[in-house]
């Protein structure tokens, strides 16, 4: 890793320039407003391939010179991009068998974005290209303080299955199992009369009469992720041969699956994040926590960038909802208080032509006199008031498992229940956590969870034994550990634990799951738990062989009736938490308030709706406080409110819809 | 174009006669039970490639010979059919490249029908060659009356990703911007990096990762509809070259949308129209008056054929709903008062095998002993006694704003909600003028729209400035305008106007919009609006910018709220109504009383149900009533109804379910 | 045939065993657990290609000879599988032109199971050359006592579409129409111009434009069914020219609709079926009896085995319902009862990998000290205890038609209603029979009926003139024939019978159709019916013309309001009732009691969810009852209890949920 953070002045702000798209003269006036508006970093180049290379090996920086030139000028840095997500037409007409196919075989034309086989060795090739050659241009330009390599590696789509990636498919096959043996062994090719005696004999997972092997549907996800992180690497070293700018990728955190982001975390200098809301989802704030959360933790912690995110509605959702006065002021803080040390958006002009022309943008089709850029003006200035905050940290007590492995193995088909979604439990699970005020880490089984009171497993698919072995050893040495059903039941090559399901931490729970009892559609159970009369679940039952666990509730019918539901196993110094069953509300707040008790954690008792993440920095800790309700409410603080100046002794009032940060000393 | 009409007396009427299928001896019984019934005229030949050019260039008449001898000699006329909407078995095994491929890169096979690719050399020279062949040989066959050119061009299938197709889609591409740098502006190619350096770069929009290019796709729509009539016209200028009846295709208005029916009335002697009642929709009946009213319009307003509809259920809808008795009888009634001259059926006789065997026909399989056959020769003889109508014209003080670019451009992918459907917006609006009893004409934007004395513009997302000058020049010459939201939004490339959304249409409504504010679904909000207490207005709100406009009701509640919902502007002699939101049934009601009352129009304060269309004759005035209702109604009236013969002096009822055509003289 | 039944004592029980998986140690431990558990039967080697002929024409015995050995000295014995569903992915690799096309044109790849194309020149001479080897080596191993070709025939896919199933299918309808004519006459190519001059212009009905010609998809649905009978043909041949062990195949009845049973029933040397419950439907334990009755019907009413059902939940429907205890032993004595002297389950032992991992087994994952090794073990002990049952017979007194050619012509596209289901129509009327305690034969039109005093047709679409002449006969001779709508409509070629809908069954039912009247979504009607006040029907009316049979109902309401619904017709010594709408349940109880009173049937009079069916042996007579409520039941007897042993005398309670077996000497 070279630089930590890009040369520029407290905050970030700013957004996707593509000027391509414009007049000079609209050159000049964007860059005006962006003045205007307090922007201070533009990401630029993103798409811009076929007009930088314009034949191949045929290069034009004539007009990013000038555009460079212009930023730089008007002290407004540079994101500069790699425009490795959408090859050139030229491309494609030369190397048509660099198109992406899908799993039905269909062949994905050109037209639309993000079209190209990562595993094309001339896609590859020209990648270098074009990184080198944009790198060995620009290393010194004074406007660049950060590289942007390519654009949501995954999205819109990940895997593929062409004859290059089904080579290099085969190539990394053996790079990890060496013989035929263990991959047979690996992918249980016993079952259904799959036995491989040649590596070239193996072909993607492609469509089958039936199911494919579910190990190597899991193999042909890490290959993919792999893949793309390749493209991603070669693109970075291309770079870091001539320039000294720290250099990331834009993530979606939270709204893509096909990435592992703990691997690319490692990879970039500084993470950065795409992020979305889900319109149809009245809660999206608290999917978008959840978003800035992973992309701290996979950040390791540090600041980091949300690189895109909308000023009001965006263009791909089946409606598509604008922002309300204050929304993207509090999104932007949310994301601020979780960690965000640059807040950018799609972008800045909004396009008049292609596919995105309705996604909202800082300066929108109304234009400068509308109720968009005034709020984009506000919140440049608001940034501006909070420089000190940059580079401060966030910390938490809790860690929520959130383990990709896990999350594609369980995508697989011909689970269970298709009513259990991973996604679906991290959030029930966040959610709670979120409403009761405390703030988490994301992290993975096998990380050092010493420093948390309290590690949750939602969706723990799958789980390793030495990871299981990890989490009990957690639990030994005094952590608490509360798991969801449907957790470690298979290994890594997704093969059923010996032992029973949940074998692994038979030891940290006290049980094993003897049988998945799943509900009919619509069937839910009261469950029999004392002091809780009213809680009902739903989605899953099970049946549950104790093996020292203390049974905490049970169900009150259904076909587990009167079994296990919810247990508490003392194990070392610590507790094991396991819950069997998908519970309403009203189980959730009551199950956490008995996990917290025992854990030394309690909730923050603010009102509901209440937002409060806090940054620690050198010798000052900032409260960023969103208030999501509908009515005013009084924080207790004591300090100073950063965005309106005010001294703050003992309470400060946020407004409806409002957002405070409250610098105090301890 | 040559002959207005066909030579034949009084109003066509009969139906598609496909006598390949059956013995010469039910031929004989055909022609006798069709003039029991009063056929006049059949169409005939339209799926006989197979048996006519029984190998590559080599013919056989024979039966075809004698089939339009015993017609001829039992005075029935012939609509006589090209074949070329399903080439034979032998075509496709010749030309395997002929085939239709779809977006997804699936090639259609044979078996079926439609499913040849019109830009295929081959096609092309097989279709003059028969046309050709055809008209050799029966131009002057005394049976033959009309010509009948392929059959519903771009039904079951417009588009196609044959090589020969993106071959042609490039000449045309080249044809019509001559400069890549032209179709890069116009596509706007620098978004997502899609700009062209070479013609042989592009492609069909077919599938791709994410969402292809719009101003692509809509070129491509346009280029589809393109190949189609030039097809159209090769096959007509064959026929032309030896035969002097009028020449004819058969449209789908209403129900299909690949072809531009402007310009497809253009191109035809005649215009002919299928229409099929949609079984789910409890008032199918006002989707057949905007699907006559269609024919009549493209038409140019001159009397039009109804090609095919049905004596009873169709056979491809989810569940085919039988017609009731007399409700055949209105169906054709209701053509008639719109404009039809020809009444015929889709067909005469059931078929027994093949796909469309439970199609109805007007001698079912129960045969001549059956309620159909009996509705059928009741309706032979109630035509046979309005032969005096035939010639007369409708005329309309109010048109409907009816562009099938913009259709084409507002389906096109990620527009802001997908709960705004134009087809369902045209239907909306062209209701609440049928039920008011209101005739209207359809119309371009850029037509000649000073005769009307209202112009409604229900769903008018594409509008190029020249057209909004004419619409504006509309409103400033005294013309009152009504315009639905999410109208006047992009160009002819699917680019969206500059100076904020509906910006062309500022002058003539007094407003611009801000921005969208879809709503969630089901999500619906009362208005406020004096006097009109209880409107509720649901999947649309936006932020409009007065400049001019008067507000007429505001938003009571949602993202828009307080913020102005109806306007109405006064501009030159004129009045520019804007709706920024769909209107509930009331809502729609008031809206139109108060458009009405400025526009000098008033609804014809009939019973709900009783249709009523005015047709004038030389001399004389032909009200066509037709009642939809269970209840008999007293029309006031004075002249002769001609169906029973009756002299009508005051009034004159019409039973429930019943019809009347009245003659007076003013 | 050969040998009626596999060499084995009394009842098999057992299940699939797949130990290619599994240790040499875990061999022995399941060797143990078998006997522990009474097993008798295991079926082997069904997924095990690619472990036996590890190269092309190369064979490795080793491991199998070792396991039959195992078997064969614990008294195990063997249906040893031929592993031809899944051939090695060497196969495929060398012959790749094998793979299956779908009707979409998707290459179907390896990686999964089922996904040959069985027209394949290359896999019918490797099937052969496996299936030889199998039977030289194993012919005369002492542990073999049956032969287990393939694995579910036409699952996961029948159809195929590939090159090699387009040549073998114009071989096909070469051989069954000789010329082109015939051909051109059967499927009616007239129509849409579909007309064929050479064999090789024929296709498969792959996707098209719109919908194929359906006689052509009829005919392919019967080449289909072929093809897979000529592979099962050859396999068996194979193995007969060396062993003399009886050879069965695995159907899937009720559950698959792509093999015709009734000539697949005539090839093997005993029935053998697959059966799972469907997990959403609440009476899954119906559907389990019409898959029993189905599998003894095609067998002639011989002993038959279940092959595979599952002892808990499956794993590849939404939601897999595990099993409450008792139910496994519920569904295994329904099977018993029904016929079945073995009952086998998929699988031994819970596999770790693989798609299936989460199937239920004999030994579930949680291992021997589990609910369902339990149970399982108990059952080995009742079925031993049934030993005397084997061979027993049972005999009906009612026959429901069931016709695969039928069924494929009602499947296919554009019928009047989308709501009308082949499937649920059987199901509807074979429900009501359940109900009453009748136990029924399924048979096909053309059968000897005379030893039924009732038989139902409940969705007989299509029906030759000669089996409509032989219900004809069957009623003239003084049978009950009940007919439900939308049956004897098409002939042989999907061609509508003249002289309208049901015209080859007028004599018997006195009545033609003249037209149907399907009903919209969710609109019902209540009929007039003397004595039955509150009966309500859907879906479907018609008008129906009468020819002689008396009206029992009337529809109260609907496009047929007033016409007749059910009718009754006396003709020659029988009786031919019609019923021309779908009856609720209340109707449908009405209905079968009157049919019951004229065909000398009555229903049982046991409480609601006894199931009792009888089976006769020599000089005994076996009542097998089950218990599907939630309370004991005293069910009337006097005998000997099997499964307790206990001397019945007047009566025998059985408790809710149990079962019982009692011998008697009637």
């Amino acid at each position: 890793m070279t630089n930590a953070w890009p040369d520029l002045e407290g905050i970030a702000y700013g957004g996707d320039y593509n000027p391509e798209q414009w007049s000079r003269e609209t050159w000049r006036e964007d860059v005006a407003l962006m003045r205007e508006a307090g922007v201070n970093l533009v990401s630029v180049g993103i798409f811009s391939w076929a007009l930088i290379e314009v034949a191949e090996g045929e290069f034009d920086f004539s007009w990013l010179d000038e555009l460079l030139d212009l930023l730089n000028e008007n002290g407004i840095h540079v994101d500069l991009g790699t425009p490795t997500a959408s090859p050139p037409a030229w491309f494609f007409a030369a190397y048509p068998e660099s198109r992406v196919i899908d799993r039905e075989g269909r062949v994905m034309g050109f037209g639309s974005r993000g079209m190209v086989s990562h595993s094309s060795p001339a896609y590859r090739e020209a990648i270098v290209r074009i990184a080198d050659a944009l790198a060995t241009r620009y290393a010194s330009h004074p406007a660049v303080v950060l590289w942007h390599i390519h654009n949501e590696y995954g999205v819109p789509v990940g895997e593929d299955y062409s004859p290059a990636s089904v080579a290099a498919f085969r190539d990394w096959l053996q790079e990890k199992y060496a013989t035929l043996d263990a991959l047979n062994a690996a992918w249980g090719t016993a079952f259904w009369g799959q036995h491989y005696t040649a590596w070239e004999h193996i072909d993607a997972p492609a469509i089958a009469p039936s199911v494919v092997n579910p190990a190597q549907r899991l193999d042909f996800a890490r290959f993919t992720d792999h893949q793309l992180r390749e493209c991603f690497i070669a693109e970075r070293e291309a770079i870091r041969a001539h320039a000294a700018q720290p250099i990331t990728t834009n993530f979606m955190a939270n709204q893509s699956w096909t990435t592992d982001l703990w691997a690319w975390g490692r990879e970039v200098d500084i993470v950065s994040d795409d992020h979305y809301l889900w319109a149809a989802d009245e809660d999206a704030h608290i999917g978008l926590a959840i978003a800035a959360d992973l992309s701290r933790s996979v950040g390791g912690g540090k600041p980091w960038i949300l690189m895109e995110h909308s000023t009001s509605a965006v263009n791909w959702q089946p409606r598509n909802i604008a922002k309300r006065r204050g929304e993207m002021k509090r999104n932007s803080l949310t994301h601020l208080g979780r960690g965000a040390d640059g807040i950018l958006f799609f972008q800045w002009r909004a396009g008049r032509s292609g596919a995105e022309k309705f996604h909202s943008a800082m300066l929108p089709h109304a234009g400068r006199d509308s109720r968009v850029f005034r709020e984009v003006t506000a919140l440049g200035a608001d940034l501006s008031a909070l420089a000190e905050v940059q580079g401060s940290t966030v910390e938490a007590e809790v860690a929520v498992l959130w383990d990709f492995e896990s999350f594609w193995a369980q995508d697989l088909e011909w689970r269970p229940s298709e009513d259990v979604s991973h996604a679906a439990q991290v959030r029930r699970f966040y959610e709670q956590l979120w409403r009761d005020g405390i703030t988490v880490d994301f992290a993975l089984p096998g990380h050092d969870l010493s420093k948390y009171k309290l590690v949750v497993a939602p969706a723990q698919y799958l789980l390793t034994q030495a990871d299981a072995a990890n989490l009990t050893a957690y639990v030994e040495n005094g952590g608490t550990l509360l798991v969801s059903f449907f957790s470690a039941i298979v290994d890594e090559n997704d093969a059923v634990h010996a032992g029973g399901f949940a074998a692994p931490l038979r030891d940290a729970l006290g049980l094993t799951v003897e049988e998945f009892l799943p509900l009919r559609e619509g069937e839910s159970h009261r469950l029999d738990w004392d002091g809780h009369d009213d809680v009902v679940s739903d989605v899953w039952q099970e049946d549950i062989a104790l093996a020292g666990a203390e049974v905490v509730a049970n169900f009150g019918g259904g076909p587990g009736e009167r079994g296990p539901a919810i247990t508490r196993h003392r194990h070392g110094a610590g507790t094991g938490w396991y819950v069997g069953t998908r519970l309403d509300a009203a189980g959730m707040r009551g199950l956490f308030r008995e996990v917290y008790a025992g854990a030394g954690l309690t909730a923050s008792g603010l009102p509901e709706g209440l937002e409060v993440i806090t940054r620690k920095g050198d010798g000052a800790v900032y409260r960023i406080a969103v208030n999501h309700g509908t009515d005013a409410v009084a924080l207790p603080a004591v300090g100073t409110e950063l965005l309106s100046g005010a001294a703050v002794d003992g309470s400060f009032t946020i407004a409806a819809g409002g957002v405070a940060v409250i610098r105090s000393t301890d």
